[in-house]
């Protein structure tokens, strides 16, 4: 079986490394946080004192990472990884990140005989925890060959949707489709709650309809309407307001790059901006329903 | 078994007074159109001349029209049904009108000894044909049990959600989303499809995935996605545009009858507009993601 | 000189009436509130028990109320003033309603014998106690030259925009204009103080620039940037939020019933519901700065 | 007096040059277009083969381009003019661009010893030509005091809004509420005559009302309202709409930069882009009206 090197010990990317161990991988890990570091010890990973010692004589190079920025500063760059990856070696970049960066380090590491798909993930913290993200995959078929199963230790659908830098525009449009059905919806319940609906019957209503989504069935963002959603203990844990007002950007900067419209898309990034403003930029996406529902 | 008048044999009425003829009800039909009721006659209903001789020794009044107007045209005035309607029968209006419209002809219903809730449906012309429809209902709940049978007839699923006027308030909430929802995944597709993606596997993604929706799985709004959708056949035939437009006006009274805030609900009723002023107003309403995609 | 009766002594009522005495006329007056009364009294005119007796005697009736209900009341129905204004006399509804609303007591009026117009104002409660408003007219020319003097006791400017009802759709075009250029200006100075630009020296080359309007040089919504704005003084007279909400209502209805689209017109109107949900309904309508500007 | 390069002869920096050249300036010219070349060199200019010969001996450097990628790529790199800029002169880029892109090139600049300031215009080609541009400068102070009376040959406002970069972020705050009265206005417009008012007389009533603007006075976006207007010429001539998409993306870039809320912002950068895939790219941005006015 492959070494794998793993960068970045996150929500996410803890619980993603955690899988492949329990899968028999043998995983280097690295992380800024020596508590993310220490917990993926317990579960059978080694330590690498820097992302540098984390890849010497890996096969797989998975990178979990913020944002734009910190990938292209993880890879490029004099002290880049990119210096030290074996040629032959494989980056799997999940990381939710720009189109035109993913292509950019894609094409540096293949310029370095350094294979790259760039693999963003859906189905946020609890998917990762249950090995059933969907990795949504940009990058070479013979690539995507060679990572498929470690993806399918960490996950339960693959798509191939491109070349490298498809995965995150695919990615890209799936969360901004999301960050406007979670508002709308937060609209609909408030509008039915002020009109003297009961908000968990409105949504198990709309559960059966036409209106139907994650955000009435899985992550409704009405209090109490469903247990162990985010909205039910005060919007923390999940997939954070700011989080989403980082993908809306990007998905803003995509479309503006090529002279794209998408009007509800930009005015939900607005309102993801807005609430964080009031405060709630570390809570669950979902409390942007209090924009429009101060009782929510 | 109840001797039942249904008045409005459009594109929903005409299939579900069909699924009430096959479950064996008798019915006496009356719409402007004679083909309409030509065809309902054939299924074996009875022909009435207007609407007061539908409903003479009717003890349930069903109605499906295009809207308040239409409503309070047939039920109040001199020469409403109201004033022929034998006490003691149940309305049951199956329109998408204003709540406020609902609750008024529900009030004078009531004066007059008449029963009546308001059951606007979701589930489109295939679920009026396949007697699969949602309804979602407002009035007494002793009321809704005496329509209980002839709803089944006719649908899959009846929520009970308030008052009169409460199924109105709750029909709106799920349209109202519905058509944010259907423009924003014809943003996404846009995006991805402006940059090289596949719609296909694009939706396929999306379907499993966060963003997942009725707009995905079942209407999406790219041609050639899925069969048998709109988009597959020109845009033709199912939800037009201008009901949707209709409905998310009906929203916004709604909503500025109160204050209350809906952003996206109005910006997508402007995009409904938009799309409406650019000819594509009889078209199937998926048919808005033609004003971000020229090719679509 | 005609006599007046004057119906509706608020912020804006109260000195126009005060000028009318200024004027020389005769003034009999009705509002709920004595004070408001008694300020005119003191300012010459004399005092009625109730509508119905202010307009005893009157040849010409103004009035100035906050909707469309209260319009509908004082003329209509069973105890309205129509069936007391004698005929031949004037009616000049200087209100902001629905162009509906100004059609219907206008048909009733001339039925009776009674000519009306809608003149509706843009100034502000400086423009009404400086005598500057401007008065934008719907109704019979004819009747408009009967009003000319008295509207020039009140203002400076006297636009013919049309039929009745005209005067009150040009008023909604003008306040929806202004609620979006309002909010936009906001938007605008908020990104460049976010920017580390100076409010006052941003504002001051605005004025002077292609986005010059009102919201810089007159009423601008940042504090400090110009003496004697609300914006200085905690956002507290000028015209409140609540009121350009309403107008942005009435606007969005009269595009919702002919099938218009005014996308802006209702994301603003959004903005100011927002507004007010955030506890600022009664302050100055440019407080929607606050919305994405925490520290204005 | 300063020998003086221009690089850019477009429909601004033509115009510019010349009112140069009547300041009795020497002026040494540079662009793609002969033809441009060719009219500067008639007015007393002298042409040059290429950028670099064109800065050869000046001591004031202008450039008026279109976008971001061209001033980089004019001065920065091995082949760029900062490599051949004499030590001691000054750069005014008058072109409207990214506030980080201003910033990073006057960063370069001042680490050659070369002086900058961002200068972007407001005013138009008509304001180009009649020497009346507004200057909106960021940089230092001692820089503007070498370039003002170059500046006051070109213009008759220059505001110094702060440090290098600071000029762009004003200017597209200016052009960034531009983008949304004209649009605002166009609504306004078309939901009056939509009701039966003439376009000419609305538009008196709004300028000298609450909503009046440049977009009321001077560029009317309603054909035949005023003589000379874009819209009145079928929208020819004028600021193009995919200019201010341009600006309205670089706005939306600098609010996300920050986390700030923009949404009619935003949502005006949409409405341009829909212009521009309706076929209308190239007219003047006014004809964003026809978005909600077939007819106009």
């Amino acid at each position: 079986m492959s070494r794998i090197a793993f960068i970045g010990l996150g929500n996410m990317g803890g619980p993603m490394a955690a899988n492949l161990l329990k899968a028999g991988y043998s995983v280097q890990v690295f992380d800024l946080s020596f508590a993310a570091v220490a917990t993926a010890v317990a579960a059978g990973a080694a330590a690498a004192a820097n992302a540098a010692e984390a890849v010497a004589g890996a096969q797989i190079v998975i990178s979990m990472l913020p944002a734009s920025r910190h990938v292209e500063g993880l890879y490029l760059g004099d002290s880049g990884l990119l210096a030290v990856i074996e040629p032959g070696a494989l980056i799997i970049d999940c990381s939710t990140i720009a189109p035109a960066c993913a292509q950019k380090v894609a094409q540096a590491a293949n310029a370095r005989g350094v294979d790259m798909i760039d693999a963003p993930v859906s189905g946020g913290t609890a998917g990762a925890a249950a090995g059933t993200l969907t990795f949504i995959v940009g990058g070479e078929a013979a690539a995507l060959e060679r990572a498929r199963e470690v993806l399918q230790a960490m996950g339960k659908n693959i798509f191939h949707v491109g070349a490298n830098g498809a995965g995150q525009v695919a990615k890209l449009c799936n969360n901004m489709a999301l960050g406007v059905i979670m508002a709308a919806t937060g609209e609909a319940l408030a509008l039915g709650v002020a009109h003297g609906l009961d908000p968990k019957v409105l949504s198990q209503m709309m559960a059966v309809s036409t209106s139907r989504s994650w955000a009435t069935e899985v992550c409704n963002p009405w209090p109490n309407v469903l247990d162990n959603t985010p909205a039910s203990r005060g919007y923390s844990g999940g997939f954070g307001n700011d989080l989403m007002l980082k993908d809306l950007g990007l998905a803003a900067e995509a479309a503006m790059g090529i002279g794209a419209s998408i009007p509800l898309g930009e005015l939900a990034r607005n309102l993801y901006a807005m609430n964080s403003q009031a405060g709630r930029g570390a809570l669950d996406f979902s409390s942007v329903v209090k924009l429009v529902a101060k009782d929510a």
